[in-house]
């Protein structure tokens, strides 16, 4: 399977890597054997059709700022879009850093990346909630795949579990920390007493948050995610404009400890039930959304079957990898690149498992 | 889809009272007509080539004590081998109340109808643990499907999530509440300072407890379903002599309060590691598998994506009704007796989804 990454930061290194560490199973296992034919990132590209080395790249990127200067491989300046009109790959991945009020670069790479018959897996959540709806029926029209398992949760496969094993459900309604950069803030203003500046530069320094925090603090991340759960999950054809978004910037040390001292903690919660909101929310201490750390805590409430919670870590470029690493296997699987391992249990390949 | 239901007890009754008001949305909505051709209960069966009124046959068991005694349809004294043999159907329900020793009479009927080629769905926990992987061997040769979602996790489905939202994921460990009916009492004996056999009545009146509570008691039925889990997530060939288990029959209200003063609940926890094991143990108030009155909940442990955590409703007729539901739909639309709802987002049917 040729696969073609565009962005190569902390998300697309943990990919490399994860990819470059998981080979010699994924090849026993699934006979799934991944060949990175080219990488792009800000400063321009690495192609071989032989295969780019992945340890390389990231080390290319790391020390030297961008594979472009890959020895033989490296084409500078070489942007995603000439890439995906040159180079003949199977798959795109696409996990460049997108902005979320206009979902580009990556809403361009994907369109151009199905349009040109390429299966995509992204974690764009800004591409996503502009044009979902869009991008599935060009998916479809193109006869190929488009999976975004990372988009939303992290390793936690919050829209696997609702799309497959809530089959025949109805999810009336949703809430969740779908955040976990301010979760992690959250709970540590609350653990230690510190104002949220002095908390955000700790979760910067451990990294559970990047540089540019303002999208996690300001909510828009968590309405971002919102939006691609509505539509995908609950079938709502919703946009950022319908969500009503506070973050946590202006959230006190003051309003923190009191939640605390009166037997509940801040959390940032998402919301989906006649109207979909994001803001500071007071939950109790058995609340299942009261997850510590940089945890994500989703509960889907559903007409027949009751409540169903999920917990996961939601942050992290590794995290995020291996959903991305997720999606690949089952297209993979899904078009014939991979199998099932033959050690495994499965029924009748040919008749469950079908598209919810 | 002609409909052959085996067992009709609580989760036999549920299912036919969900089916009936449900009705409507599955035609609608997918397409699907599920037309229930016989019912068999311990005192006979019922038969109709037409369909079977499902409310009909709720009140003849009711209040005649077997839909053998309705007019017309009612056959007394046919077994449920014998209607296997006669009666053409799609789909076969195995709900019986099966013996967690032997797997009798599950394990018989299961086999019957998969190698009269029907498919089955089944919450016979006994003949799952007897022989999951002899079963779904001869399902495969059959060419049918075999399905048991309400098995393990009453409506709470972690077994489609370990199989589908775990893909290429290494489940290396795993521990989970899988019994909510001693959850309900432990939770009892705790919050109320009532003594085992106090609690146990009380979980009998309020319905969350069958009348025969021993193999909840004695963990027999934790011990099933984390034989299922191994062989069907974990891909462990093991069986029930495999499980160290002890259950909470011994456990005295001075061990559960003293577990309280000092901060803790006793939860019967079954686990997975190098070992199989059942038992009482204490959980601190903020691990997640410290849930209240019936829940489930279990915590897999992966080697690349961490730690993920479901909470959902484990017991009820109702809730292992909605799990039945889940599966016969994944096989109708396997088999083309059901369609995806159109006014749902989905990628190319036939790309993804594949089997994991």
């Amino acid at each position: 399977m040729n696969m073609i990454i565009i962005g190569f930061g902390n998300v697309g290194q943990s990919l490399a890597e994860m990819l470059e560490l998981r080979a010699p199973e994924l090849r026993e296992r699934y006979g799934l054997k991944v060949n990175v034919v080219a990488i792009v990132d800000r400063g321009g590209a690495a192609l071989s059709e032989a295969g780019i080395s992945l340890s390389e790249a990231v080390k290319a990127k790391r020390f030297r700022g961008s594979v472009s200067t890959m020895r033989g491989l490296g084409r500078p300046q070489l942007s995603a879009l000439e890439v995906l009109e040159e180079v003949d790959g199977d798959i795109v991945i696409e996990v460049t850093s997108t902005s979320l009020e206009t979902g580009e670069p990556g809403l361009t790479h994907i369109k151009k990346a199905i349009s040109s018959k390429k299966h995509v897996v992204t974690t764009s959540k800004g591409a996503l909630a502009q044009m979902l709806p869009d991008l599935i029926e060009l998916a479809n029209k193109n006869d190929v795949s488009l999976m975004f398992s990372g988009a939303v949760g992290g390793a936690m496969p919050i829209l696997d579990f609702a799309k497959m094993c809530l089959r025949g459900e109805k999810v009336e309604s949703l809430r969740g920390v779908l955040n976990g950069t301010t979760n992690y803030i959250l709970w540590r203003m609350a653990e230690r007493r510190i104002g949220l500046s002095q908390a955000v530069r700790e979760a910067q320094e451990l990294g559970y948050a990047e540089e540019n925090v303002s999208y996690d603090l300001n909510g828009l991340d968590t309405a971002c995610k919102l939006v691609i759960l509505a539509n995908w999950v609950i079938n709502r054809r919703v946009s950022l404009k319908d969500v009503e978004t506070r973050g946590i910037e202006e959230l006190s040390l003051e309003e923190v400890l009191k939640a605390k001292e009166e037997g509940f903690a801040v959390r940032l919660i998402g919301s989906i039930k006649e109207n979909l909101r994001v803001r500071p929310e007071r939950v109790s201490l058995r609340d299942p959304l009261c997850v510590d750390s940089s945890l994500n805590a989703v509960v889907f409430t559903c007409r027949y079957s009751g409540q169903h919670v999920l917990i996961g870590r939601g942050a992290g470029g590794k995290e995020t990898a291996s959903a991305v690493i997720r999606d690949v296997l089952t297209i993979a699987q899904g078009f014939g690149w991979a199998s099932s391992p033959k050690d495994v249990l499965n029924v009748n390949p040919k008749s469950v498992w079908a598209t919810p």
